[in-house]
Parts: C-alpha cells; structure tokens; sequence
C-alpha cells in the first residue's frame, strides 16, 4: 500500500493501483448501485482527456515530455486496457468530480510509470495542475457523456436500421398476404400482412433518424467553460484547439457552444436524447404488442403470423410456447421510458452555474441506449427474421369479415352499407352473397369493386362504375 | 367598483363581489389554465373556515357577535351557492395563499352584510385578523385539501364498489361459461369467463380497499401549525377545539399531527393517495384492455363477449362498432397516472417549513379523483352492466385448443404430454382424439380427467386415477 | 326537438343544434372531464374539412353547390362563431370519431341551412356521403391534431422568444454586476449577473428552437390514408389534391407521408413534440428555481436580486412578499411534465391500423401548448422585466468567498491554494489579506491576476506572469 | 458438456452446470442488461420451492427420498452458495418461465448429485414433474417476488429508522438553537435547528411505517393457483399445506389469496410497494435539498450547518467541498422514482390470466430498494452524524428578520404590522428597534412577546397582554 494525501488528509493505495486518493474517497463514499461506469464512457473519457493534454501542449502551456506521456496514458484508457482502474459507482455527488479526478489519477500514474517515476509522485506530474490543465469536472464531464453517448448512439442506429430492414424483407415476403385490417381491436378493411411489415419498417426508419437529429446536438460541447462557464484558466487559444483535437480524437465534428455559461449549467440537451429514446421505446412497444397479438393463439387466437419458438413457454403446461422476445423488448423499453424519467428528473435539478446531477443522468442515458440497442438487436435476429405467415389464417377472416362493405361506400352511400353490414352479422351471414342475394348490385359489379387487392390501393374501388351506380340509385341525390 | 388597499397598494373591485383586493391580484397574477377551483374543494375551504372560527369564539377569541355571523358565511360557502366568488385559476403560486384570501375576504364581506354593514368595510371584520385568526394559509390550505380528497375519494370508493358488484353479477350469470384461459396471449388451460368476471370484481375491491386506507392518513391534519408549524400565534386550547370542531364540521374524524412541523413542511401523504389513484387506474386498465380483446372481432378476433354498443364505430365503415368505453376509461386511467406525476414534482419541490407547490398537487388529485370516478361510473352503466357472452365461440375455442393437456400432467408427465401436444399442433389435429388414438390413456379415464369443469377448480384432475395410472407407467418412476 | 337517427337507433336533438344524433351520443358516452374540446381544435378540423371538401370538388367527386355551401359552413367553424356546437369531452373513446362526427354533422346542418333547407335532411348533404368524403376518422383526426398543434406551438415559440429578449434585455443591464458563481450551492468563482441572465436568455432560445424542430415533424399528414392507411376510397388525384389545399387553408407547407399505413396506425410524433414541451418545462424551472433562490431573503437568503412584488405572501406574516410568478411557473411546468407522460401510455397503446388514444394525447399536448405559453408570458411580464439586481449585497458576497484563488491556480498550483483556501476558511481571514500576508504572491501581481472582470471572461488570469511566477516556484517543476 | 433436450430440440450443457437446458436457452435469448439476478430473488426462490416440496411430500404426492434430496439442494440454493448458477439476465421474456426453469433444474441436478445419479438424469428426478409439481411459473414467481420484496424492505425500513433516530438525536443536539424559519425561500418566523430536523426524523419513521404497510399486502400469495388461477394440478391439501411451509421457511406469515385468479392475473400490489418507495425517494430529495441549502456557502450562503467534509469538491477550485452526499441520495431518489415508472408499466400490460411483465417489475423494485437501502444508509453514516450547527450564523439571520413582527399580529394586528415591516425592510433597519422608535408597544411589552422560544412554540406570544393592549388601540375594534 501507498499512502495518498488531499487537502481533507491521507488514505493508503493499493500499490498497483493506477488511481489514487480521490478515487479512494469516491470508492468509500459512493455505494449505491454497486456496479461502474460504462466502459465506453472510461473511452470517453480519455478521449476528452487525450484531446486537452495534446492542446495545451499545442498552445505551449504542457511540458511536451510529461504531455506525451500523458496522452499515451490516455490511449492506453481509450484501449479499454485500464477499464477495472475504474471503480466508482455510477451514482455519485460531486458532479462527476469523482470520474475526472479517477481518469486525471490513472493518467497521472500511468504517465509517470511511462516516464520511469513512481507512482504517487504528483509533484513531478498531477492530476490537479496537469491531466487538469485548462479544464475543470464543469466541462470534462457533460462533454465526456456527449462522446459516449454519441459512440452508444451509432450502435442503436444501425441496429434500428437493421430491423427496418428485416421488417422490409419481411414486408416483400408478406406482400400478397392479404388479411383483413383492423381497428379499435375491431375488424376493419383489407390490408396486406406486408403492408404492415412495411411500416413497422417505416416507423423503425424514422425513430432511427430521429434519435439521428438529437445526436446532431450533442456535437456542441463546453471544453474551456471550466469552473462556471466563464472560461477561467482556460486560454482563448486552448478553447480554440480543444475543440480541433476533440474533433481528431474521436471523429465526430464537434464545435464549442456559443454561450458557455448556459451550456455548462445546462443539461436540456441530455432530455432530448433521452425522449428521443423514449420515443423509439414506445415505437418498439406497439411493434412488439402487434406481434404478439398477430401470434396469438396457436388455436384460440389470431394466428396470423407464427414466430420462431425459442424456449418451452411453461414449466407446467406441455408444448405451450411464449412470445418471449417480443415480451423481453417489450420490458426492455418499458425500462427506457422509465430511465427517462430519471433523466427528467436530473435536468430540473440544476442551480446556478452547474447540474450537479449530470451522473445520474449519464447512468441512465448510456443504460438506455445499450439496453434497446440489446433489445433491438434480439427482436431482429431472435425474432422477425424468422417471422412465418400463416396465409390460410389471414385469409379465412378476411373472408368471414363484412369490413369490405366499406368499399362500396362511394357506390351505394354509407347509410345503405350500414344496414346491410348490420344484417350480415346479425344473421351471420357472408356479406357478399348478401349484397348478391339482395341484388344491391351485380355480382360482376360486386367482383369488380371488391376485388380485394383493389381495396388495399388508395383509389375508388370501382371507379369507372360509378356514374352507372349512382344513376340508377337515389340515396345520394 | 369599491376600492380596495393592500400593503402593495389599491385595485378596484366590483362593488357586488364578496371577494376582495387579495383575490383580485391573484386574479391578474395566475392565468394559466383558465379554469377555477374544485366546487369540492371551496367548500372544503368553507368547512375548515368553519371550524376555526367556532374554535376562535370557544377559546374567547374571537367576539360573538362577529363570529356568529362570519360562520353563517361559511355555511353560505358550504353550500355551494358562493362558488362564483372564487374566481382564481387552480395552478397558482403562493401556496394557495389566494385560495385562502378569496376565502377569508368572501367570509368578511358575506358576514358584514348579515351585520348591515358595507363591503370592504376590513376595520369591523378583517380578513387576516378574523377569518384567518389563529390560521396561516400553511394550515388552511392543507387541510382543506384533505377534507375535499376526502370528498371526492368518497365517491370513488363507492363507484368502485358499485363496479365491482357489477363485476360479481356478471360472474354470476357467466359462471357456467367455460373457455380457455390465455396466458402470453397464448392458449394456456381451461377457465370460465364467470372466474374471469369474478376477479375483475376482486381486483376493484382490493383497490377501493386500498384508497380507503390512503385516506386514513388524510385524517391527520396541521391545523394550529401556522406559518412554519411551531404553532406562533395559535392558542394550545384553541389547537385541540379546531381538531374538535374540524371534526363536527365535516363528519369525518380528524386528529392533529404530532410533529406540526413535519405536518406543515411535508406533502408526501398526497402522494400516497395519488398512488393508490394510478394504481387502480393501472387495474382498470387491465380490465378494459381484456374487455376489448374478448370483444374484438365481430368476425375476426376473439369474439368471446359482446359489450353493449354505443355509437356507430366509423365515419367511413359502415355498420362498425368499437368498444369506446373501454377506449374512454383506457384514456382516463392514462390521465389519472400522469396526474400523478404532477403530484410527485410537487412533493418532491418543498424547502425548509413549507411546500409551495400544494396548488398544483391539489388540481392533479381533485382532478384524478373525479375523472376516476366518472369513468368508473362510465364503465359500469354503459359498458359491464350491458355485456353478454358469447358461448358458442368460448365453447368453439375451448375444443379447439390443446392446453387441457395439461391435466394429464400428474397422470403421464411432463415430457410425453410435451410431445402430444407438439404432435397435435403441428397436424391440427384435436388433442383428446390423439390421445385416444394413441392410447395414452383409456377413453374413460380422459373423460374422467378432462371433464372441463373439473378442470376449472383446485385439484388434480381425476385423482383417483393416480395410482391406477402411475402403476402402469413408467415416465414418473 | 328534432329526431335523427343511425344505425343504433333515433335520438332527439334540440331543433336549433347544429350538430347531430351523433354528436348527441358521444354527450351521453363521455362524460369525464366536464370540459370541451379547445377552440383552436375546432378551428383546426374546420380547416382540415374545408380543404377536403375543396379536393373532392376539384376531382370532380363533390357537387359544386352542395361543396360550396360545405366550405362556407367550415369557414363559420374556423371563425370561430360554432364553437358552442362542439359539446363533446376532449377526453373520448372512438380515436376521435366523436369530434370527426360531429364537425361532419355541423357541416352539414349549416350547409343545409345555407342552401335553405332543414337541419337533418341528410338524404341531401350527409354527414358521411359529403362531409366525411374520401375520408376517414383516422386521416382526418390525427391531421387537425397537427394542425392545432402547430397554431398553437407558434404561440409559446413567439412567448419563448419574447421571454429570451427580456432576460437578453436583462443582461445587458446586468452585465457589470460581479457576484460569486456558484456550484453544487457553493461558492465558485466569480462570474456576473448578466452572464447569468444572457444564459437563461440562450437557454430559452434553444428551446425555442427545438420546439420548432419537432413540429418540422408535424408537417407530413396522412390525409388519404382513410381507415387503416390502404386509402380505400380516396383517389389518388385527391390525396394530391387535399394536401395542397390544407396548405392553402392553413398557410403551413404540409405533405403527405410517403408510408400511409405508418402515418395512421403511428403517434410518435406527438411523443416528439410533447418531449420537446416537457425539455422546455424542465428548462424553465431551472430558471424560476435559480430566480427563487436569488431572490431568497429578503434578509435571510441570497437576496442577490428583488423580484417584483405582485401580492401580500401571507395570510398571518406581515409584510412577507413571495416569489409567486416563479411558483407558479414551476407548478405549470409539472403539468407539462405529466401531460408528457400521458402522451406517452396513449401512444404506447396503438395496435394493429390505429391507436385509438389519439385524443388524450392531444388534449394534453393542446393543454401544454396553452399553459406553457401562458406561463412563459406570465413570467416575463410579471417578474422578469421587473427584476433587480441588488448590486451591494452581490458584491458583498464576491468579496467574502475564497473562490478566486482558483485563478492563482496556473501560477502557483492546486496544492498550494487549497492549503491556504483551507486557512482561510478556518480562520474567517479574507483569502487576499491571507495571501498578500503570507506573501505567496506580490501586493502587484495579485491586484493583477485577482482583477474580478479579469476573472470573469476565458483565459488565465494574468497569463503575462505565468513565466515570472513559475520561475520562482517549485511547485509545478 | 453433456446433451440435454427440451421439445424443441437438444442443446450442449457445461458438464459441472447444476442449470440445464431451459437455462441455457434463457442465456442465449435474454441479453439485454449484462446482469443477473438479486441474490435475494434466488434466495426466495429457493425458499418457495422447498417450501413447495415439503407440501408435496406431507400430502404423499412427492416420494420421500427425492423430496428429501430436493429440499436439501433448496438449502444450498437458500445458503447462497449456487448463485452463480443463475446466469439468467433479470429482464427476461416468458413471465419469469426461466427463473423457474433455472430453479428446477439446479434443484433436480443437486438433488441428483446428493442421491448419487449424473446430472441430467431427468427421468429420476424431473425438473418438471417433480421440481415443479402441484406448481406454475405463474405462482412461483410471484411469491418468489413477494418473498425477496419482504427480505429487502425489511433492510430498507432498519435503515430508515436508523436515520430517523440519527436525525432525533440531532434534533435534540439542536434543540435550542434558534434560526429564521422559511417559506417560499423567504423568511418568516422563528424556529430551531431541533425542530427542523425532528421533523426530519418524523417524516422518515412516516415513510418507514407506511413501507411497511405496503408490506403487509405482500404477505397474500397465490402459491396453488398454477398456471391461470384455477390450481389445476394443486391438490386442495397442497395449497393449504404449502402457505404453512412457506410461512415456516421463511418465518413471514403468509396467507392464500381468496380469488387465485385474480391474485395470478394482477400485479397491482407491486406498484403499491413501488409507490411507497417512490414517496419514500420523494422524502429523502426534501430533506437532501434542505441539508445541501442550510449548507450553502461557506461564505455566500445560508451557512446555517457545516456538512462532513468527505473529498475535496473540484478539480479546479481548490478548498473547496461539496455536498456530495446529499447529492448522491438526490440522484438515487431520482433513480427510485424512474424505476417506479417501470414497474407502473409493467403492471399497466397484464393480459386476461397473467401478468408476463413480472420480470421487469421485480428487476425495478429490488434495484429501488437496494439503492434506496443504500443511500439512506449513506446518508446517515457519512452526512447527518457528523453535522454541526453554526450557531452564530443562525442567531445573525434571526436577528436581521423581520418575520418576528408576526407574534404581534393578535395585539396590533395585520395592518399595522405590514406598515411596519414594509418600513423596516425599505429602511433597513432593525424590526423591534422601530417597533420601540414608534412606541408601538413599550419595550417591556415586547421583550415578552418577542421572547424568541416563546415564538417557537405553540401560542400567542405575550396572551397575557392581549387585552391590555387592545384596550388601549383601535384597528380591532
């Protein structure tokens, strides 16, 4: 052990540790969730700390020996190698001033190995004046849970876009599925199975580009705000080439807010990430609902769509089998939307110069966006991708329904339509021989205007019978 | 208009209102919602005025003569016939002090003319020094807000009750209905949909239960804390007399908190009581979504039950019919739990001695209770009471499925029902035909074990033939 | 009365109504709220009909006379003059064909009225042949819901605007007042209060525009989609047709989305304009709270700033004045938050071609729009231009706290500053007197780099003494 | 490895696995959180299925020497001591189908083990048939939940009450230190620091009774209803017997639900648990948020307490500490309410017999009271025991207030108290030194009245005066 002073007194330090006094607080202070950080936000964290070091080197403010050294200790982080140095709860106080101390600690130790020193020795580098330099928790941190977010982020877009595309391939496959639409839970008009692959598809595509759109904003973050926004200790020129190197460090286009003050007291933008990803959760939920109900059954049901079985569904009913991944994604996102919440509560907790509770945040943020990238990825490859029609099922409600009388609306006028389709079920009758029986219209008429793919095609079903109907009929004047 | 001063000036008033200066600016200062107060929750107001002037005249406090006539004002409150003298939007600042001031300036003026004396006339009958003496709007506006959920809770409690008894009719009349119970969505073993009528009436019990008991704590009330609970200008006997009279007053039995100071700073009992509202919206969500899936249909969905229609279902498909109330309560119940995070904001915003945020606790509460309670009544008089069951469908399901395998499980096993039940599905065939075929068991004995009623109430299914069967076989060992 | 009927049965109907038999059942359904719809809902389904009934006539599908007389009754609608013919809740089942109904029948009845004939004689102009034409609850609904949202969207992107000026206005007045920056409640370093306010300012106008983002969003409607997406019934020509006219009518660029099925069986997009309400709640009560805290006092407190007086605080405390514009604005800000969340469970609940739960979702989001706005201009007519800085007591502060050593941070280290901010503290010493005394640093240099406006905008302090300092220092190596 | 087989096909096991091939499906299909199971879940887990196997052997139906070796491999399940072999992630499809499975087969291959045959061996001893039997997933796990639920409240409530003590200890230790009290931020009349944080202690031993209460209503347990409520394949005997056994293994007391089908199909009283722990959450926020404000400083803020100091506060400024306890508690609450969300979700998506949403119900609520276990005890241990008052700064607040003007309100009245304390605070000066100026009562009678404990305590401050004063002025009449 290693003893380790800060200006509240002296801890010991596991020799081989790379963190140091601070991190030894945090450790005792915070247990909470028993679990840490994110390890994309350790990457994230170097790369934030990767990019300061190389700029105050650039502006000549870091001795280039001791910087270099620093930033392979940064590379050495963002490998992923030095990820159990790491280990503060991810609900802590203090801001994330427990993070940035830990990651200033680690570089500092790491670095100092690099350069032959023993650990330990601050006076040569420190983690306040050097992995520090220029910056302050206020602006390392919302900045880290930008880059991390951003990194979590491209994971669920690619895997919301590789669900729309099985929905897609789905929607070919099901395209001359006809079944009836419905409604309130109720039977409504015909539709193809693959009309509604479709647009589960279409649907995936535009939460996907949303979550996109709210990402666009994370690329505006505070490197040199510092303490409180106002830049203290930070050189205009340092402002300038933290952000360039940033920019290099991770890939993303990065660009420092106009109003420093408001973007290091503020946290807004962490919301419109986070309902973006409500948004998709509530998305996914009604994808995920739909299946289950269109596998409904396997007798007693709907049973339009059979999905791939992947576990006995009963430890006490033989040969049952469960929707299990649509159920799992559904629980998934039920999780999002509450972690939204969290997040929600976190932005209203602001005060003056800073949000004190951007960890909380961050926590639920990065949960959220690997927990449904998870969830995303199972629906996609556990689940649609192994999605069956049931074609003789489809088609013998469509045929049983009387929701095609709404085709004629146009021909004979809803009032007409009403009383027939109210007499069909009333007398369980099908509601074409009906019309046949009480020759409302010709059956060459009728097979015309309710030929079914007709109905499943924006358009007057019949159209060019229309003038000859109304002429020999009254009720629409 | 009369004139009218506070200690931050004059304003005109409308020589005819009974409300005064205070109320005005309130008037002018919160214009949020457009709506005014819970006609509940101003007499509340009137009530708890009440109980403090006759405690203010028992004590020797307040004169005789003026308090006769300033609690014949609050009976006038109570009566519902001043509610248009309360002008003032339920989302206000000031922790309703202008509800308290609307009321106590309403109490002075009624009261000053029962004495023949003008409006306004403040130097005879004052608003702060005799309606509101012994009071602070820190006592007053609680309380009232107990004594109106109170209310209001009253009248939920009894839809509930009445709910659930139309529950248990029904369960009642469809006790003989037997069908096949879902679990997944999926087909699972046999039931009734009496059973299933019968644990609706359960689950809405439990939860009138539940408010009932979250009303208990409402009867704890902080009348003599004034302004910070310390109780500074509130007499010891006049203390116990407001409890006393409070009590009388309303009919219901209050005592006063122990710790006035909790009881003043704390709102969090109004979370207890907005949770038990979202949770038996939670319940009443469980049951509607149930009722329009055994609806659904008419054709082409489950079709177990029709639920009494209500209005043509479509502007475009004729003859359609959608179980709106269900949809109607569903949308409620979403209100009520959302109402309930207003409320949580709200406790979760008090600092040092006081909660300022109790406005808006109050409109989410008095709102939830009332819209609950009018879908509650709702649900019942134009839905549940009108349900009929559809048997031959519940009938038509119940054969087809292959779920009453499992009475056979103590009989043969787990792995050899597992098999059948796989092989049944799988050539859609009928599971008893199979097994017969098969020679599992004997066709008596499967008439012995799958008798369906047999199979909708606690036990192992034929028994008797246990040993008979086990001995015969090996898979149990 | 007059009698009129549907497929359900005949009901009596106030001869004077211009509504219909089924405007008359939904009265009975839905009785929860007690409210009705909001006016600019009216005026929205006005618009959205008026534009249909222009595309049907330029099809050729809608006689002229009869399309005439239909536009001009949309025209009374959108002027508001009907809006007493609009009695059903806001909170209804159908997914809105209520409201879709009952602007069918009052579009009839008045058109009928205008081409001199009597109310209910729909053999001639009918609520589902000519006013519902190519059309469908299901296009028609979810599309005035955008229409309404983005009136009333302009309105709080206008109030959040105005608001952004004030507290700029504010700033500029503000910018010389120095004060102590503050983090997690404890004193930082010094920042001014213009910076603050210009923050708040940003803060607003970034909200603003985000909000004008989502409702990018709200300008792609499903106008043909009809029933369930397929646009049976609608011509092609007229789905075309609709969509430039509903730009016309509305002066917003609307299209039409490319997936119909999506667009009508999908809501997420309210989730995204809600969220976007809830962010912008969240950030408003970052800045009541921070004015609150500011204001704290009027002796005992932050008493940083005065906010204009706008009532007596207290019904028992003399002379107590209280933030009740902040209160109140935090208070509405909690609705907004919650309404949030019940747009959140109604689009979580779509299934199959519709989700039925369109209308709680715009009831909350039109009374978020509406409160908000009212809140935001609330708040900066009644407070913000009225607020004062009290610069004495802000220097007060500033002077007191030990912050301003971090600008020493550069030029003599973490560690040395801490051990004398320590001192400092400890001992109640000024933190200057304390270093001039100790001669860390010369009388000179400090008046140099403690400078407050120095201290208040990027860079390091005193940067031109960096070399000076280190050179005579260890500390740094 | 070894082969195991379900019926849907075989899959290879770890040879030392105690789980089989229904786990191992469970890994495969459930990768959404990385995590696994509350230890304590696997506990209750195990404690109901010995229960369950001590009721099958009473009432003959499960064979000695297997139940024997079943319970056994319960006790080590009990003891901990095979955690690692529930891999299972805790958000998992299929209603808690694998936690069961997991159970039943660990159960049957210790038992296995413990009577000498090869794990695997299924046709000895089955997880189905003998693990499982007279049981469902859809009672194990409910109860399972029920029973962890209890274990972990009851470590919640300990906590609680330990920091109710801690704060009563305070209280007293604080009894007589006088301070301003506060409402809206704004002073108003006296209080103590001791009565301030008893009423901390009181509102935290509220929270801990009424978990307690929402404990109650999980001891109602549905063991016996099987797979949908009608304890098809549970002996009457056997639901009977196995409440005793439960209530003997676990030493709570259990009781069998009246309606099994209810008690199987709804989840309610879950969000009953998760409430109180929201409320309890919202609790905590209140009094973190008033320690963090009574903290404020160290020079330009309320000051009234000095918090533990537990890590330096910045990575900048040095000296300075921050609140980061309460911070963390804030933080926790926040995650406590978000996950409450979850569960209200959870319980919203029951269907007809069951719940399938149980999973991330448990998940939420043993996280909630964990964290929640956790950041009370953090914040005893390490914040409130070590907080000291700061006596002078209190006392110096007092005495510039000028809220005392208050205790005079009964002996001079509302109006004259505004006009003076308006004054006092446009002049600056010290209340009762101009209340003597202006002979507004003599010094005397004010050093009785304006006695400050005299002010902290329930009374009029000086009622012994009253009628000499009041004889002697006008405003009252």
């Amino acid at each position: 052990m290693r003893k380790e002073h800060d200006f509240l007194g002296e801890l010991e330090i596991p020799d081989n540790a790379y963190y140091g006094v601070q991190t030894m607080r945090a450790m005792e202070n915070f247990q909470i969730t028993g679990y840490t950080a994110d390890p994309l936000f350790i990457k994230a964290l170097g790369m934030v700390k990767k990019a300061a070091a190389l700029a105050n080197m650039k502006i000549g403010l870091l001795d280039e020996k001791i910087g270099n050294a620093m930033v392979q200790a940064c590379d050495d982080i963002i490998s992923g190698k030095l990820n159990d140095q790491f280990p503060t709860d991810p609900i802590q106080g203090g801001a994330g001033t427990s993070f940035n101390m830990n990651t200033n600690e680690v570089i500092c130790n790491r670095a100092l190995e690099i350069l032959g020193r023993p650990r330990g020795d601050y006076n040569y580098i420190s983690p306040n004046n050097h992995a520090n330099m220029s910056q302050s928790t206020n602006d390392v941190i919302p900045t880290s849970i930008r880059v991390c977010a951003l990194m979590r982020a491209e994971q669920l877009i690619i895997a919301l876009e590789n669900l729309a595309d099985s929905f897609d391939k789905k929607g070919e496959e099901f395209k001359d599925v006809l079944k009836i639409g419905r409604t309130h839970l109720q039977d409504a008009v015909p539709i193809t199975l693959g009309l509604e692959f479709k647009a589960f598809a279409s649907s995936m595509r535009r939460r996907s580009n949303y979550i996109r759109r709210s990402c666009e904003l994370l690329h505006t973050m505070n490197m040199g705000a510092t303490a409180v926004g106002t830049g203290l200790n930070a050189d205009p020129e340092y402002i300038k080439e933290v952000c360039e190197q940033l920019t290099l460090v991770t890939g993303e286009s990065f660009t420092t807010a106009d109003n420093l003050v408001d973007a290091t007291s503020n946290t807004d933008i962490f919301t419109d990430l986070s309902s973006s990803l409500k948004t998709s959760a509530l998305s996914l939920i009604k994808i995920s609902n739909d299946l289950r109900l269109m596998a409904s059954g396997p007798r007693a049901g709907f049973c339009e769509i059979t999905l791939p079985p992947r576990q006995p569904g009963s430890s006490i009913m033989p040969g049952k089998v469960n929707p299990v991944i649509p159920e799992v994604v559904d629980q998934t996102c039920y999780q999002v939307i509450a972690n939204d919440l969290a997040v929600a509560f976190g932005v209203e907790n602001g005060q003056f110069q800073l949000n004190v509770m951007e960890p909380v945040m961050a926590y639920n943020i990065f949960n959220s966006l690997r927990f449904l990238t998870n969830a995303v990825n199972t629906l996609r490859t556990r689940c649609v991708d192994g999605i069956k029609a049931n074609r003789a099922q489809c088609a013998e409600w469509l045929d049983k329904s009387v929701g095609i009388v709404t085709a004629l609306l146009p021909h004979i006028g809803y009032e007409t339509c009403s009383v027939l389709a109210k007499e069909a079920l009333a007398t369980n009758r099908n509601i074409k021989d009906l019309l046949i029986e009480r020759k409302v219209l010709s059956k060459e008429d009728l097979d015309v205007i309710l030929a079914p793919a007709e109905m499943t095609r924006p358009g007057i079903a019949g159209k060019e019978l229309l003038k000859k109907i109304h002429e020999s009929r009254e009720e629409l004047v």
